[in-house]
C-alpha cells in the first residue's frame, strides 16, 4: 500500500486526486498539505468529500516526509519550485501537476510563466508524464512533470500523424476550448458565473504558457519540427477540453491516417478512436479517456478532434496513470479503461 | 431632457441602467460615478457598451451636482448612506436601488444588514418604489427607495390576494430562485462558474436582508398582517428571479382569485397574468415584465408563480419606471410594455 | 457472478445502469434489450460507453431468460406492464425502475398515470425499493419497484421526522427542482436546450404521478398520515434533484431533529447529514449519496433540503443498491460509500 | 407605415422578427403565417410575446397579399421555394431569411441542401443582403436573400482584409461555434438540453450548407479567390456565433490590418472593432452588432475573432436593417446602434 501525500489538495485538481486515490486499491492518502485552508478538514473545503475522508489540510512540513512513498504537487506556477526540491532531497517520488518542471529551456519558462526559475538543477531529472508516449522513462522517474491539459489533448491527437510523417512541414492550426475549472479556484471577476455563462472568449492568444510545452514535446516524441498557432478559448462549461486541429495536407491518404492512429494506440486503454467521426466532449467528462476523431474534407484539409476531461486525463487522472507506471502497477489500476478495442 | 447621473455605474444594475437610459427619449446621461474603475471609460468596464456611450467613470463629487435633475444610486449596502445625504441636501432627486432606505425600523436594519445606519433622519423622506402599488407617493418623492429584487417578485404576486382578503391569516411559504447576477460583480469563490454551474443551493435561510422588507410592505400595501417563511436559492442562470409561493387556503375560490388579479392589474402595463397556468422565467428575461401565474390544487393549496428579470423589473427597469412616474412621463416611456391586456 | 439483463438500456437510466454494473465486481451484463435501437451496439447509442462494452441492443425475447439471474427494467410507464409478467413467470428476479409497480391503489394509478393497469395481480408481490427504509423486505423480494427520483429525495428527508413524531399533523410544503435528464431521452420541443437554458418553470402542479407514491410510502414507513403539496420544477442542469421542504412546526426542538436524523441514518452509508447547514446539488452529482440538511428559522419553520443525483440515487444507483441487498452482498458493493460518519 | 407579413412566425428567427418589428416606428405587423400553429395566437406560441401582440398564426394565402408592403420569409430550406414565387408575382417585396435564394449555382444548392430547386428563375432577381457590403443593390431589391448566420460572422471579418489584399492566396482556417437556437425549434434528440449541456461537438465538417455561400460572397465582394476550411461547432449556449479565423500571413503588417478595418467600417453603425483585442460573445447577444477583433502572434499568424447574435445580426436584425435600406429609412431605425466610433 503506497503512502501518499498531496500538496495543494484544496484546488480543483487536488480534489480530483483525492477522489481517484480514495478509489485506488494500492493507495493510502496520508497527508494533505495546503495553504489557505490549513486546519480545515478537506471534506469541509470540498463538501463532495463529506463522509469519504477524515484528513485535515496541514502546513507542508518536510519532517513528515519520511513515511511517504509519493507526493503529488498541485500548486500554481512558481509555488512548486519551493516544495519539489525538498521532496526530491528527501528521496520521495514526486508527480508535479503544474508547469514548473515541464520546460528545459529556462528562457522559455521566464518568457511564458513571467517569473524566474529557482530550481534549474532539477529540470534534467524531470520526466514528462505523457503516459502514452513516455512510459519507459516514467517507470524509472523520481520526478514526473505531469503534462498540461491543453498539451495532453493536442499531443495525443497530433503525435501519431507527426511520428508517421503524415504531417510534416504543414502549418498546424490548433483551436481549443476549455471548461472553467481549468482556471482553478482562484477568484477573479472574469470567472464569475455571470461573466462566463452564455458567452465564449479566446484568451492569451500567442502568449499562453502551454505553447512552448506543446512544441517541445510534439518535436521530442515525433522527431520532427512543427509550426503551429494555438488559440485557447473559455467554454461555458465546468469541465473538459475540446481541441479542433486543422492541417491542410499535401497528401491526404485516409488509410495512412487510420493506420497511424490504430498502430500507435492499439494497446492504449485510455485512447478511443473515431474514424471519420466526431467525438463529443460530454462522452469523456469524468473519465481518463482521450477521444480522438478525424475527418478529411474535399480540400484535403485534415480536421482532428480531441476531447478530454481537463481535470482527469488533463491532470489528476493522468497523474494516477503515471503513479501506476512508476510503481509497476497496471497503468489502469483504479481507473475505468477500455476493454474492447474494436474500431 | 433630464440630466442624469449614476453612482455605482460599473455594477450589473448600473450597466442595465445605462442601457435603459441610453434608449430613453427624455433622459441624458451626464455623469457616471464609481469607485474601482475611476478614470476608465464605462464602455471599457462593460464592453457591451462599446460604441454606445463615451463617458468615463468619475469620483463622486458633490460640486458636480448642480446640473443634475436625478441621480440613481446603485451601491452596496452601507455605501449609499454616504452619498444619498449629499444628494438630498443638494436637492437632487434620488432613486436608490440598494436597501439602505427601504426599512424604517432601525433595529431591523442593523439586524439584517449587520451594520449601523448613519442617515436615519432621511428614512421618513424615502418613498418605497413598488411602482404598481405606490405611484401616488412616488410622484412627489424626492428620494425613492427602489425595491429589492426578491421583494418585487413576491409582493407583486401576493398583494392582490392579501388586499382582497383571499389570503388572510394563512401561513405563506415562499421559495425563490435567483440568477447569479443578483449577487453583483463582487468576486467570491462561491460565485465562480464552476461552483454555480450544474448546481443549486439555498442560502441565508431565515436571515436574508429582504425578509423585513417583504413583511413591511406586504403589510403596508395590504393593510393585513402576514406570516411567512422565505427561502432564497441560487440558480445556475445569469438573470431572473422565479418565486413559487404556496398557501394552504381555507377557502379557495378560483373566481375570487382571478378577479383579484384582474382588478388590481387591469391597468398595469408591466404585469402579465397566467390564469391557472405556469409562467416560465425565460419569457421575462431582458424585460420589465412581472409574469404571475396561479394554480389551486386538490388540497386547496394555492400555488403562485412570479417571474421577473432581477436586473430590470427587480432593479434598473423599475427604477426607470419610477423615474417616469416622478417626472410626469408615461410610466412606460423607454420600456417595452403590454398593449394587449386580454387575459 | 450474477448474469444480468437490462430492458430499456438506451435511455438515460439505462446507460447509468450499464456504467454501474460494468464497475460491479459481482455483476456480468449479458443482455441489453431495447426498442428503437435494436441491432445497434449500445456503445454506438451512448458514445460514452465506447470501448467499455461490446453488447448490442436486442429485441426482448422471453426465451433468452433462462440464463439470467436478474433483469432491470427501465421503461416508460405502461411499457413495463408488458415485460415484467413474463420475467416474473420465468422466475427471474426483477428490479423495475419505472412507476408501474409502486402503487397498490389502481384508481390512483389510472388517475395519475392516465392509462389502465394490466398486471394488477403482481402488485402485491412488488416490494418498494427505498433501500434505507425497506431492506428487510427487499432481501426476499422477487420484484422490486425501485422508487421514483422525487419520492426518494423527499421520503429520505421526511421519514426520520415523521417516524419520530416531530412532524405530525403539520402541512408539508415540498418544492423540488429536477435536472432535465429526469425527462428521459424522448424528444419534445420543451426540452430543447434553447427552451430550458436560462429558464425555470414549474410543471404538473397537483397532478404529478409521484404524488400518490410520495404519500403512500411516507405514511407506510412512518405510520402517520401526511398532508402536503408538491410542486416540481425543471432546472437548467442535466442531473440532480434538489428538494426544499418547509414545515411550520408547533414545537421546533433542534436537538430532537438532530437526534432523529442521526439515529435513523447512523448506519446508512449513502446518507450524509448537514446539521443546520445547507447542502449543494453539485456535491451529490454522479454519486449514490443523498445529502440532507435542515435549518429552523425564527418563526419555527423547519426547512429541509435534500439533494440526490436523479439518475443514480434516484434511479440506477438505488437499483444497484437494491440488487446488492437482494443477493446478499454488502449494499455498497460497486458504489462509493461513506466511511466516515462523524457529523 | 409599412404593412408587414411574416411567413414562418413561430420559429426562433420569426419571434425575433416580431419583437424587432413591434419596436419599429415605421412597421406594422399585419399578418403572421405558419404551419403547425395555425389558429393559435402567436403570443401563445411564444409566451414572451404575451401582451405585446394580438395576432393569430394563419395559413398562408396569396389572396391576403394585396395589403402588404413587405413579407419576411423565415422557413426551413425548401419551404421558401413554395412561397417566395407567389409573393414575387404579387409584387410584394420579400426578405427571405433562409438559404433558398442565396446561391446562384444550382449544382451547389443541390449538393449542399440535398434537394432540388424549383424556383431557379428567381435566383437572378435575388440580392444578397449582407447589409454592410451590398447596400446599393439592396436599396432596389425586390427579393433580398438575407445571409446565413455563419456567413455573416465570417464575411464581415474577412472582407476588409481580402478586399485590401492583406489576405491574398493564404489558406484561411475558420472555426465557428454557434448557440443552439441556430438549429431552430425542430425537435431532435441531439438538441435536448441533456445532450448539449456541458458538451461541445463539431458537426457537418466539410458539408455544411453555408460553405458555398461563404465562398461565393467572399469572392464576390472582395474580387479575390479564397480557399478555406470551415468547421462549425455546437456551443452549450442559447444564442450567438463566435468565429475564430486563422491565417498564416506572409506579410503581417498590423497597421495595414488596422487601416483596412477602420476604413471599411468607419460608417458602419453595427460594427465594433477590437484592435489587438479579443471580443466576447456575451457583449453582442441581443444586439445587431458584429464585434470584430484581431491579433497577430509571433509566427505572423493573424487570428480574427467575430461575434454576433445568430438570431439578430445573423437573421432577424440584419433583415430589419435590410428592410430599412430597401424602404429608404436610416438603416439603424428601430435598432440600437453605435453613436461613438472612436476606436
Amino acid at each position: 500500500m503506497l503512502k501518499i501525500g498531496i500538496v495543494g489538495a484544496s484546488g480543483y485538481s487536488g480534489v480530483e486526486l483525492v477522489k481517484l486515490l480514495l478509489n485506488h486499491p494500492e493507495a493510502e492518502l496520508v497527508k494533505l498539505y495546503g495553504h489557505s485552508s490549513i486546519g480545515t478538514k478537506i471534506s469541509d473545503v470540498h463538501k463532495s468529500l463529506r463522509g469519504l475522508i477524515d484528513l485535515q489540510v496541514e502546513q507542508f512540513n518536510k519532517d513528515d516526509l519520511k513515511n511517504l512513498d509519493l507526493v503529488f504537487v498541485a500548486l500554481p506556477s512558481g509555488e512548486a519550485l519551493k516544495v519539489v526540491p525538498q521532496l526530491y532531497e528527501a528521496e520521495i517520488k514526486i508527480i508535479d501537476l503544474g508547469g514548473d518542471y515541464r520546460l528545459s529551456n529556462i528562457e522559455d519558462y521566464k518568457k511564458y510563466y513571467k517569473h524566474d526559475h529557482s530550481s534549474v538543477d532539477l529540470l534534467s531529472a524531470a520526466v514528462y508524464g505523457l503516459s502514452e508516449w513516455n512510459s519507459e522513462n516514467i517507470k524509472n522517474a523520481k520526478l514526473v512533470a505531469n503534462p498540461g491539459c491543453y498539451p495532453t489533448s493536442i499531443q495525443l491527437a497530433l503525435l501519431p500523424l507527426m511520428k508517421n510523417k503524415i504531417i510534416k512541414d504543414e502549418f498546424v492550426n490548433i483551436i481549443s476550448y476549455s471548461g472553467t475549472s481549468g482556471a482553478g479556484k482562484t477568484i477573479s471577476q472574469n470567472m464569475l458565473f455571470a461573466e462566463v455563462n452564455e458567452s465564449v472568449r479566446a484568451y492569451k492568444v500567442g502568449v499562453h504558457q502551454h505553447i512552448p510545452e506543446i512544441k517541445k514535446y510534439l518535436e521530442f516524441f515525433s522527431g520532427s519540427n512543427v509550426n503551429f498557432s494555438f488559440v485557447p478559448h473559455l467554454l461555458p462549461a465546468t469541465r473538459g477540453i475540446y481541441s479542433t486541429i486543422s492541417v491542410n495536407l499535401k497528401n491526404a491518404d485516409i488509410k495512412s491516417i487510420n493506420n497511424a492512429f490504430e498502430n500507435e494506440y492499439s494497446n492504449s486503454p485510455f485512447i478511443r478512436l473515431y474514424h471519420s467521426e466526431i467525438p463529443e466532449l460530454k462522452d469523456v467528462v469524468n473519465t481518463n479517456f482521450c477521444d480522438i476523431g478525424w475527418i478529411v474534407d474535399e480540400n484535403k484539409t485534415l480536421v482532428l478532434f480531441s476531447a478530454i476531461d481537463n481535470l482527469i486525463k488533463g491532470a489528476a487522472g493522468q497523474a494516477v496513470q503515471n503513479m501506476n507506471i512508476m510503481f509497476g502497477f497496471d497503468q489502469t489500476l483504479g481507473l475505468i479503461k477500455c476493454t474492447e478495442k474494436k474500431w
